[in-house]
């Protein structure tokens, strides 16, 4: 593994609740199709599965942003769904409607045939990709690695892809509460193994999508959400060149529970924008650091109103430290390239008053 | 309009925080297709629009759950879009996709010349539904009439149809809020009319169904959806057949802002399945009642584990006036109806000890 010195370890920093002199700031989703060089990519690649299984490709992708505007970290381009494709359920995208698994897991027979898949091995590409966006970035921002949170796999392999209502799943947790913990157990382990081997191969800090733990009842999301992403926190590996490897813990729609995320072991915790943020701050308090939270259609705003977004967000967290800016959910396709520039440079201009 | 003696009058008591032996309870989208009932007379009418748009069938399947169940209200079947579609904007359903429009509302002058529908004439079927139903109904419970939030509809008009991102609407209020105002005003002063037309015509409570406020951020919720849903309210007639009409205001994913909701004029107020029940109520105080919350899925599970969350809900709401019991959103197609039952008896059964 190359071990450049990181030139730009803002976002470390923040995420420790440790002093910075501004605000670092990335963008959920920010290698995307709003960006025409992503599109390019993408149409040479010739599929979204070969864009991001391609180490070559997805490297090319995930540098794309932070080779366009003054962001502070990289994040894997991959998807949240190559553990349940190692796992063997048959991952493909149908064009306009998104993931779909071939082999859906329903009963107690699939999920007991479920092995933890061994990154290095299932995942090589993944591993590849992390390897080859270190050697690239050589040191200029940190690498972020992730996973989907094995509640959001969970939903996927049991509904056989996106779903509105979730009603295999949860008809699963009320009806065979224990066939969804068997299913749970085994992708927390896979996951925890998973993004060990991303640290293992550069990754700097790690976050858990839980895109879909706020369709829960409170108690059910303890249950069947949370205590699993926890089971994958308490197994990781913290420490890295001599660094600690910060946590993000990342539920949408999960305001509700802020409070029992943050003593989940994470370091920071996201936060959608239906939130507010200063709320969510005094709420958890000095436990964990919070990383948002603007509206992602905010940015069809022009830049002048963006500018003004971005400072309401900072204003609603407040002076001091913990603080990275995003969005509150993964940018939108419509996006101009030049507001996301307008968003990071309104970031870059208002944030340091608030590190005073 | 006929008007027999109320026989069963729990749901009104309950909504104004008076007194009642037992908590009342009846579910959001009751009338539907996990009752073979509902489907048999959905076949026989040959399509959703059919059905919905021809007094007799829409009465007929209005009364199908409370026949088969011990249910203390009956709800107008009908469609949130039945406004849009009276403003000429072409509304039909794609089988399998749900509603579309084939003349979204995208711009100011596509805004202006949308004019307030005329009930009686425009929306004649509904109200001749609501006079059929109080008819059939004969005083057996009350029937509560219904509308979409304006910003509910809105995101309809102007999506084309249903939405996962909300681009266009969203795009709209971030770079043309003006013309998003405009389209909310006549939608407001739309639904104020409507919904006096079905109280004259006999709805005895009347629900606001916010689907999607959920999507905006806090501040974005009070000016775009929560403000107008206030002046919908503050226009409505408030007494008929010489009792105050309850207004019952519902957003689904608003729960961060029920104090706020809680000032609207509202008399309830509907809470979904991811709130805690309790806490909402300490955060309401006495102002309003409430109505909701047992997860939609958990109807998914056996008889006696529906029964343990029946009970869950109550115990949570506790003690005193103010609850009228149903899902935390609609009832979902895949739910057994011995279920339901099985739900409605646990109420029965249970609430009476919370109301000594």
């Amino acid at each position: 593994m190359t071990s450049s010195p990181l030139k730009n370890d803002l976002l470390l920093r923040a995420l420790l609740r440790q002093p910075t002199e501004r605000t670092p700031v990335w963008l959920m989703r920010q290698a995307g199709r709003y960006l025409p060089e992503y599109r390019e990519t993408r149409a040479r690649a010739g599929s979204f599965i070969a864009l991001m299984s391609t180490p070559e490709f997805a490297c090319e992708v995930t540098l794309q942003p932070v080779n366009r505007f003054p962001l502070d970290a990289a994040i894997l381009f991959s998807d949240i769904l190559t553990i349940p494709a190692a796992m063997g359920l048959g991952l493909h995208f149908i064009e306009g409607e998104g993931p779909a698994f071939e082999r859906p897991v329903r009963d107690v027979a699939a999920v007991v045939k479920l092995g933890v898949p061994d990154p290095e091995q299932d995942l090589r590409y993944v591993l590849d990709t992390v390897r080859l966006v270190r050697q690239e970035l050589a040191g200029r921002v940190p690498l972020i690695g992730f996973a989907g949170s094995p509640w959001t796999l969970a939903t996927y392999m049991v509904e056989g892809g996106a779903s509105k209502e979730f009603a295999l799943i949860k008809g699963m947790l009320y009806a065979e509460p224990a066939t969804l913990h068997k299913l749970l157990d085994v992708l927390a382990r896979s996951i925890s193994v998973y993004l060990n081997a991303q640290i293992a191969a550069g990754a700097q800090a790690v976050m858990l999508f839980d895109t879909w733990g706020g369709v829960l009842t409170g108690e059910a999301y303890k249950e069947f959400s949370l205590r699993y992403m926890q089971a994958v926190i308490a197994e990781l590996r913290r420490e890295s060149e001599g660094r600690h490897v910060p946590v993000i813990l990342f539920t949408k729609g999960g305001g509700a529970w802020l409070e029992a995320m943050s003593h989940s072991g994470a370091d920071a915790l996201g936060v959608d924008w239906t939130q507010d943020l200063g709320d969510a701050r005094r709420r958890v308090g000095a436990k964990v650091a919070l990383q948002g939270n603007l509206d992602p259609a905010a940015l069809y705003a022009p830049p002048e109103r963006i500018r003004e977004d971005v400072g309401k967000v900072l204003e609603s967290f407040g002076h001091g430290q913990g603080h990275v800016f995003n969005l509150g959910h993964g940018i939108q396709t419509g996006v101009k390239p030049e507001h996301v520039a307008a968003m990071v440079a309104a970031v870059h201009e208002l944030s340091p008053s608030y590190h005073k």
